[in-house]
Formats: C-alpha cells, structure tokens, sequence
C-alpha cells in the first residue's frame, strides 16, 4: 500500500506512521515530493484492516492499495480459463451453455413438463427453484425438499444436469444430494457463512451477484468458497439495483466482460432477473452471448399468468423455443456457439 | 389492487382478466374510463405474486397495488409506538438510548476496558462484535463464541446489557445465550431463514437496513421476525449505497423519520457505518438525534490506529466523552433526551 | 389519474378530493372498496402538478398516474419507426449506423486523419468535440468555433457528414451551421432551455441519456425538442451513474430495448462513454448491435496516450478497424447488418 | 500523481512511462517494490487528461492522483469560512439563515402575501421561482420576468432580500437585476456555460448539488464560477438520486458536514426538494441545523393543494411559523442560532 500524507504533515506525523508499518512488519519508503510525502509499504500481503487504521493517524491524507485484495479467483492467479464439467455439460470452454426452467417448482407435472419442453429447445440444464427468497414472509417459499424430489425426477426424465439455489447452511447437504450445480442467490452473495458451507462440498458453485455489489465483492465472495478448497465457481451477473425502475433491475453486461478479464472463472448471465420483463429477455439473451457470457439462465413457465412467483419475467414455451432459434445465430457469429449437450457429445 | 388496462385493450382481454381474478376469488369492478379500462381487484388481501401474474396478461398496461405488503410492522396495525426494554434501558419511549463499543472484539481486557469507558461516558449498551461479516475472506473474521464471553464479562463488570451480530442460524441460540440483543447485519437484512429462527428467539432483534434495501423490504423483513412470533424488533439506519464514494455510505435521516411514521417498532442511526470517517460521527450522531431517531450506535476504540477492523469509524474515549455531552444538549433541545440507565431509574 | 383514499379516510375528505377535482374540471368517479375508496378522475388529460397537489390533502393516501406523460415520443401517437436521413445515412431503418473520430478535435490533422481512417474503417458519421463539457474548469474545453471548421474540413475531405456537440444555446446557430446533427450532452439533458432551442433548429439532434436520467424523463427530454417542431430526435444511451467504479459508468443496455418499444424513435449507444474502457469498448458494442441499437457512437484516437481528453475510453485505428469487421458479422446475424454509406448508396 | 504498474510490467513498459512524463514535463521518481514499480510524477499541477492518457500505456495498472482537483473553493487555499453579506444577512458566520417561499411565484398577491408570512415568521431571505425546470414540457414552466417583478416587489414590501433560480446564460443579467442571490439548480450543476457566465456577475450565487454530483465534482462546479472572479458561492445540498423511492431524493447531510470540512463555502440544505414530503421537512430540517448546515431553504405555500408546482413538499404559513419555532430551539442546543435579520442588526 501506499500512504500519501497531507501537505502539511509533520515530521513527527511521518515518523508515527513509519513506527506503525514496523509493529505490522512492514518496511516503509519515504518518498518526499515537492508538495508531500508518499511512503510505500513493502512486505508480506497488507491487510486491509491495517490499511484503514493507518488511515486514521493523524498527518494521512488517503492510503491506497496496489495490490488487489482477491487471489484465487483471479487471472494472476490461474491465466487460463476455468472450464467447469456439470454431467458432461462443460462450462466456461467457449460456448455458451443454457440453464432453464421455471422460478419456483410449483409440481411434479409442472416441473417434469417444464424440464421436457426446454430440453425439447435445445437447454443444457434445468433449473427450477425449491427454496425461494421472497421479500414478504407472505409470498410462496418453495416446496422445500419435496420440490428437490420433483427436480431429481426432472433430471431422470431429461438426462440433463440440474441447479437449485440453497439458501441457508443447514440445507447445503440435502441441496448437495439432489443438485448438480449448488446456487447461492443474490441476496446471499455476502452469507459469509453459507459461502464457507458451500466451499465445503465438492459441487460446482454458481454465485450471483448481490443488488448491490461491487465487481471486486463479488470476487472476494467466489474468494471464500475457493479459499476453502471448492474451485468450481461460476459467477452469475443478474443485474445491479439502481436508480431506474423501468426495469426490475441494471443488467450490467459490461461487468461480464470486465470480469472475464479480471477473473478466470465462468460467468453467466440472467436477463430474467436481470430485466424482470419477458420482453427484454431475448434482446437482453443476445446481448449477452454477444459480450461473451458463457452461459444463459433463463426463466421459463408453461403459463406465466399462473406462475406462483417472477411470471412477468418467464417466457412461455413457445418463446423459448424461438430464443434458443435466435442465439444459434448469435452464438455463431461470435464464435462462441452454443454447447454440445450431454446425449450429443459422442456425435460430436 | 387495480389493473390498469391498455388504451387499445379488447373486450376479449378485458373479460380475460376479469375470469384470471375469478379463478383467485377476486371480484373485479370495472370503471371504463373514456381513455381506458381500469379493474379493481376486491376479495382477501391479494398476493404481490398474483399481480405480477395478472400483469403479463395481454391488454394490461400496469397493475397498482393499492394496500401495504407489511402489517405487523405497520401503524395501521399498532398505532402505538412500540417500546422495548432491555435490562432496563427502554428503547422507543421518546428518549435516546446509546449503543457503544468496539467494532470487534480483539481480547478481554480490550472489551471490558472499552466497555467502562462507554458507560463512564453515559453510554446505555455496550456493542462489540464476535462474529464479523468481512468482504475478504482473509480479513479478520472475530473470535467467536470466546469473544461473547468477553461480551459476557463487559456486562457483569459495568452492569449494562449487551449488544452483538449472529450471522448465522447456526449460532442463534449461542448468541441468545450471551447477549440481550441480537443484531442482524446489513448484508442479512434478506437472509430469510436467519430472520425467521430469530422470530423464533424470545430476545429483542436489532435489525440493520441492507445497502440497497428499500424501506418497504426493510419492514417485510421485519416483518419476517415478527411473522414467528418475535415483536421486539428494533430497526438501524447505517447507510445505503449510492455513486458517492466520500463517505463508506449515505446515512438516509430522512429514511428514519419515514420509518417513524409508517411503523411502530423503534428506529436507530448508525453514524459510525453510515459514513465510515470518526470525523462525521458527531455531527450525523447529532442529526440523528434532531431528526427523531430513538438511539444511536456508535463504534468506540482506545486506539483506532490499532484496531482489528473498522479503525476508521472508531472515535477514541475522548471523543465518545465529547460527544455524549453533546448530545445531552441537543437531545433537551428536541424533547428526546439521553434515556435514564439501569442504576439511575430508582433516583429519578 | 386514480386518487387511493385511505382505509380510515373521512366522507368529508373523499367530498374535498371530489371538489378539487371538480375546480379542475376533472369528472370524479368514485369506487368504494371493502378497505378504501377509489376516485377515478376522467377529463381532459391531468397536469403531473394537480396530481401533485390533490396527493397532499388530507385523507389521500396515493395518487396513481394512468397515462405515459409523454406523447410525441411515444409509439401511441407514432406506431412506425422514425428513419432520420442524414446526407444520405439513414438512422432508424434497422441497419446499424457507425459515428466514429476523436473526443476531442486537437487541431486540422489530427481531425482530417482520424477522420479518413474511421472512413476506411466503415464508419458512416465523423464524430468530434470543439465544446467539451469537463468536470475540472482547468481541462481542455476544446477549440471552439476553430474546431468546427476541422470538422468541416473532414466532412469535405471525406464526404461523410458530422456530428458534435452544442452545450449553451448561444452557441445553437453556430454549430448548426457546421454539424449535421446536434449533440446534447448528457449533463445538458434536462437543460431545457437548451432543449428548446434546438427544437427550433431544422437538422437533427441527438440527445444524450444524463448521468441519473430515468427512462421516462430521457423520453419527456426529446419530447421538449419535438415540442418545438424539430421532430428528428436520435437517442443515445451512454452509461447512467451506479455504486460500481470498475467502470466509468453502467451502460443500460435494456434501457435501447425498453425505448425501442416505447418510442418510434432511433436509439444509438455509446460503450465508449458507457464503459470508460477501451477494451470494454469492442464487447460491448457487439452487445448493443445484438440488443437492437441503431447505431454506436466510438472514440477513435491516433494515439490515445497522448489524446487531451478520454484516451482511456479511445480505440487506436487497428483496434476500430478490427472492430468494424467484428460488427459486419455480429450484425448480419441479428439481421442488423452495417448500414451502407453515401457513396455507397448507388451501388446497391 | 503516482503511477502503479503493473506486476508483470516490463523494463521497456517502464521505460514508456517515464518518456511520457518527460514529454510533459514531469520527473517520474522510481520506486521499485517487491512486487512491482511504482513512478511517482513530480512537476507543475498534473492535468488529470495526463492521467487518463497515462493510464492507457501498457503496463500500467492504475493511475493515482494525489493532490484535489479543486483549489478556490477548498479549504487549503482559503482556511478560513467565507462569509457572505446578502443585504444584511450574513450567510456562513456560525449562525443558520432561513430561505423561504413558493417553489413558483403564480401571481403578485400570492407571491408578496407568502413573502410576508414568511418574513413574519421568522424568515431572512425570500425564494421564489420564475424560470422553472420542469420534467415535461406540459408542466408550468414558470412566469418569466413578469415573476422576476413580483419578487422585487416582495423585496420592497419585506425589506429582505430574494434569491431566485437563473436556467439560461441569456437570463443572468435579467435575473441579476432582480435578484439579490443567482441560484443555479441541481439539473444545471454541470451546465458550465451558465457556471461560466455566473461567475462574472457580481452578485452571490447559490449553486445546487447535481441529483448525480459528487461531492468532487460540486466543488469542482462551483470552481467554475470561481475561476470567473465570483467568490461568493454558496452551495445547497438538496438530495441525490439513488434506488430508494419513498422520498423523492436522498438528502445527503453527511454531505453538508464533510463539504464544510473540505471546503470554506457555505453550505445550505433543501429539505423540501431533499424529501419531496412535507411531512418530513420538519425533522430534515432540525437534522440540517444540528450537523451544521449554514442555513435552509423551505418551501412554502398558502395553500399546497392548489401549488402549480412542488404542492407535495411546501408547508403551510401554519406549519413553517411552527418549523421557525423548533428551529431556534435547536439552532441555540448547537450553538448556531437564527441569524439577526437586517431590520434587527441594530437591536443587537
């Protein structure tokens, strides 16, 4: 870090910040300018907390970190890309891989019918959610672990891979046995605790992005599921809460680019969150595969005007069917077509 | 709720949504207007899934909910101002409780010598957390169950209750057992499991505002403790995030005097975390305190050059001292003053 | 407009909102509910200001606007989409228009030979800033009337037409003369006066999206300029202000989507602006041309290290080159090929 | 300005860097880490376009300014508070000045009988607009210079002196020949050529904070006027824009204290545009006067149900001779009383 002292600071002031970096093990250089002093401190990795007491001595005017704070989720870290298999599915290789299916898992037959028709389109994995965050404790929550059974049928029926969010530490096992892919919602992007559960498991993580969270949290959130030792991580960019209303939320496509270059890891993207307008979802699909997202997940219900949660951002079948028409040619143009599905590989 | 239609909407849409309302035991009123249609939904308390339905039918322009999603956190459900006794400090009553401490707590004498200087200074609880949320995992994550026996130390030695952080539902029970508060933080104010297995404790919750969490959500996820059974809900104030990046956050007053209006439950201003400078602490503390806020929380070091986190929010003794004569005047001023402590109600 | 009494509203108050609405001219009608009234008001269209005042009497709970209050701009009153022709360019068709050239123009060469390379690139419109809106006073503000006359020169030395931005109305006939289309900056937005003024103008103006303009006011802003007569309108979104700072704004890229079904009008994007980066540059304008924009707006600079203002965000020759190829692909696609050129128009 | 390359920098990259500065007269200081160099550029005040430029060269990670952007308002150049005498009020001398009146001026009588409540009340400075800003170009936009005269006359027959808004440099001479105080509104915080021109009036200005301003850039705007010879700016702090929608802004007061530690203006706070809500203007209020606002501006209106503008945030003649009231009570707590009026200067 650096320690950039005011224009007025003393030498004692310089001194008192030197003595401090020493209890920290740190070596400082002083650097004195025409109009102040920058001292650099070198040594092992600095702590954060440590930067913001530093900040507090009298004489400093900022400190400013040099090194960033995330390390196994970055590209200085591993420069090749991470690619990651889910039953064959591969994820992060370069093609773009969909993830489909309903909000809440309302039925069997909604669920298994669900699954058959966006497989029927051309969708890489089913999604259908079990334990549902709702703003109101009055809103459906999700039919729990019976749900989970309903998704492990749909799977059956399908041979495709399936992702369910998990929303609280003491269900990460049972989520575990039934899901392919373990999801941690937005609102828990910062569940420090879950973050450590799921780094536990040997599942691949998919970690949304929190309404409000900054690109270098969202790393440092994919930071704690690796730091303890699960490194299948995928990053899913559901947009950001900001001003405009319009739309439910900001997708931040930028944010994809930026991140696949910041990060290795695969990152996705949800224009159903991300708009929460149906239709927004296709030209907001395209966009995506277009700034290089390696994937999509999209929310599709047999008859969104009877969805038991998110209708007015679910495509019908029909509309799906069309979407995946549609990012054929996109993906192609791009060079970033979508992914062989599991059935397919031996034809490849 | 009322369903807007479109100028250009057909009879045949029209009847559409009238039978989509019959299906939920909704009658629908018509008003045709000389531009346009508008529904009005009357029956039960209708679901917010239920107009997100109803709005992606063909012909629907918008659809307006027309009561409150929140009711026991409501005024319109308890008009009184709920008042909260903690070991004898009572929160909500018109006067001004203050909660102070260490950010974390780093060792015992660390905690209770911080805690001594609190009460000596007029402080009513004493705050110091064991479990910490950090944005990197290798920050300093708190020290646990051993840092609420600390907590439990503090009390005994000053006599005053205690407040602390449970991250996870994990540790509910072993925080209740420690602290007479249970603080939810920010980034939980949407952990909806932790909020319910706290509607299930017998202990009054403190419950932080997200950084992007709305007034509305903010009360549903009151509302969520208190849907268990929980009615001692106490709400915080600590800042939302916004583009300005001078302050750590934007301290919203204006939210607090809102709050006070539409809900009953007590609402407290977190200075220290709304702006993230010790600088600020005093003037937005003495704002708080004008603008009607029933306590502050303030963050409290001996040595915030020192501290293991938060170092730069942290007023030292001397400025705590300073502060809470302060507040004594302002507080007169307004008719809210520094609430009596456990040992001084006998005497007035 | 629908005006929501509240649950506990007087038959008093529900008689003064009527006779408020009646001093207005509006028809009142009432809709009494299980929980609260309703009153409907039917008239000539509502001022957003009678709203305004009937919501602060007592007894109203909400008042509900029901129609968009914006006109001009809107698909209501023109179904089909406005094509502006601009020397023989046309903007809105469904081809993709490309303005391209400096920020800044620095002097007659830099301009000339920026210009002739985005032409050899493809580019349909030079782009080039003689006013330049800067944060600090002590910035380069640009050459002023001497710039213009580059950019002319490059219009004659290319034969393609120009476009830059007008920021005082004094300034209004001046670049009208030079400009084929008037840019309004997106800090000028809601500078009506301006608006005005180049409403009066006969050339097209393009209207930047402001920093936190919501989608509704960017529309209510083309509607001040078509108010006045001047009825080719071009949108641009240019990033809005968000918490993120990885980026130099977050371009909305749902935003083009959403307007390009609410509005008959075209809308471009800029990802130079919109991102800050130029390596976010190429990604991002895929993205736009894949979500429907019709057209992108990109800062090419001979050597951005050394260009007096926004080299971060400016794309080198090659890398503009490389990208017009990209586009050609992306485009034909999604059926938005790279609109042809003046002179290419007989060709075809 | 430091430059932070990066960790994988070569010789050469660095060797770029340093060419660069020279070219710009700018002595690049080595300083070699463990991990990688930083070059620190020492010389004449670096323009930040250098910055930007810079930052593009390869191998440089980050560009670091370490010296503020702005110079005449902050304190560093100027220590101690500007105090500015506006006919006799003196704005910024420890004591809170009161600006009040209609948001429009709708006729003579309405404007000088809404001038004298609030002279009566308490009042020292009377607002009143006569250019207004407005969303849509339908909305009253304001009487002109016709309202210009109704507020001289206001002045005649209160004797205090009047502050009205200025939108267009082709306005100022006429406002400045009305009005005692220019104020440049929040949507004309980064209209430089208005800023410009305001900066050769001799007369005070009162420049708002922009809906996105940042604190910077609001220092840097009111640099503007600055750097034109007109020294006496008063900023007003009237709310941001960010997610929340239960107040139409949100009123920054940590900004009002921060702003009076950084810079020696003055600085105003705007409850009434700051909440939107009358109801919360008088605790805002209170809140502006404890964290240290020199002084507020009010709406007020005879009769808010009738207002042609901003009905829902004026208070009544009642409830602004209440706010008056509070407000000495709590002026005098913190140790910043009503300021003496004019017609009082003598009795004191």
């Amino acid at each position: 870090m650096l320690v950039i002292m005011r224009t007025d600071a003393s030498e004692e002031e310089i001194q008192g910040v030197l003595s401090r970096l020493k209890e920290a093990d740190l070596e400082g250089h002083l650097s004195a300018g025409e109009e102040r002093t920058v001292i650099g401190a070198v040594g092992r990795v600095v702590d954060p907390d440590m930067r913001t007491a530093v900040g507090t001595m009298p004489g400093v005017d900022q400190v400013v970190p040099i090194s960033r704070p995330y390390k196994l989720s970055g590209r200085e870290f591993k420069p090749d890309d991470t690619v990651i298999d889910v039953g064959g599915v591969r994820i992060g290789d370069g093609n773009v891989v969909v993830m489909a299916g309903p909000c809440s898992i309302e039925d069997e037959d909604h669920m298994v019918s669900t699954a058959k028709a966006v497989k029927a389109a051309g969708a890489h994995i089913i999604r259908g959610g079990a334990f549902k965050p709702r703003s109101s404790p009055y809103s459906f929550r999700g039919l729990g672990e019976e749900g989970l059974k309903h998704l492990a049928t749909a799977r059956e029926e399908t041979g495709l891979p399936v992702i369910t969010e998990v929303m609280s530490i003491a269900d990460v096992e049972t989520v575990a046995r039934y899901s392919d892919i373990l999801q941690i919602g937005a609102r828990n992007m910062q569940n420090f605790n879950l973050l450590d559960e799921v780094g536990l498991v040997r599942k691949p993580a998919m970690l949304k992005r929190g309404l409000s969270g900054t690109i270098e949290e969202w790393l440092l959130a994919a930071e704690y599921i690796m730091a303890k030792g699960n490194h299948e991580v995928i990053l899913c960019e559901r947009g950001i809460r900001t001003f405009e209303t319009a739309t439910r939320n900001t997708l931040d496509l930028a944010a994809v680019a930026l991140v696949k270059r910041m990060s290795h890891l695969p990152v996705i993207s949800d224009p159903s969150h991300g708009t929460g307008r149906w239709q927004l979802v296709e030209p907001m699909s395209k966009a995506s595969v277009a700034v290089g997202a390696d994937g999509l997940m999209i929310e599709v219900h047999p008859s969104p005007d009877h969805a038991l949660s998110d209708g007015a951002q679910s495509l019908t079948f029909e509309n799906f069917e069309k979407l995946m028409r549609t990012l054929e040619t996109v993906g192609a143009a791009v060079g970033r077509p979508l992914a062989p599905r599991p059935g397919e590989l031996a034809a490849v």
